[in-house]
């Protein structure tokens, strides 16, 4: 039997619980730059913990993933939050559980646009970096600093994700 | 008599002394996910002061600007630096100064690819963000916090920025 996981849409809403979306809409709006700009503020806060931690910049580039995508691991970073933002025009895939106890439970899997990143929170579990159909590089903003933090979790049984 | 500025390309080695090029070329590469991913590591670190401030992500909407651009002020945030990417497929203007005892000096203006981001130093002297061609989205990280962290500064005569 196979556990087959449906991708959903997107949202603020149902991402709360574990991170925040990185969008234009809904955002608070401030015009500058004479009114030649408009800072969509605020959007996510790096958080990275440890004396000594830095909030680094770095790129990602990432090669597509085919569907139906195995998901047979997840992974969190307890030190720090990880922001994605895809520099490339694909849709690509946003994998997380939830915790119990020290496990990851219950995988949701979101399709974000091209116009979408995501901050996830500290300690939250997810899955790799999923692109589709293109090799795409995504701006990423985590944690550099000493100390152990990467956690896996392979699963005993792999998860088939569809997008409908 | 107008002051003309020619355009030149962004490189690490020109734009050292006011932050970091963001880009893939000549970053310390390090693969993960099984090697599906290459993590072009710590382009730059985000470098924010003061009690309580924390670094934020936001995506700037702006508007392009036409040639020749008439540069006649730029600006400088003394707590915290300030990092931009394009999420567009543009080339934009990266243009700077140095200081001269609290004024703006020698104006440089860089020719910045669509796969070129900049992370500028605190208290660097910076024209507004510059798109060209078409309105873009810049994904923007910087400081979240109180107290005055913008310093403008007018020429008395402006310059003409070309690209060549």
């Amino acid at each position: 039997m196979t556990r087959t996981l449906i991708a959903q849409p997107l949202t603020k809403q149902a991402f709360a619980p574990f991170g925040d979306v990185i969008e234009k809409a809904g955002a608070e709006k401030i015009a500058i730059n004479r009114g030649n700009c408009i800072r969509h503020h605020a959007l996510s806060v790096a958080d990275v913990k440890g004396e000594g931690s830095q909030v680094g910049i770095n790129i990602f580039a990432g090669k597509p993933y085919a569907l139906p995508h195995t998901l047979d691991m997840v992974e969190r970073h307890p030190l720090g939050s990880q922001s994605f933002h895809p520099l490339g025009d694909d849709p690509w895939l946003v994998i997380v559980c939830s915790d119990d106890d020290g496990k990851p439970v219950d995988p949701i899997v979101f399709m974000a646009g091209s116009d979408q990143g995501v901050n996830l929170n500290p300690n939250t579990w997810h899955g790799v970096l999923t692109p589709l159909y293109n090799q795409t590089d995504f701006l990423v903003v985590d944690r550099i600093g000493e100390g152990n933090n990467l956690e896996e979790y392979f699963f005993e049984k792999a998860y088939s994700v569809e997008l409908s």
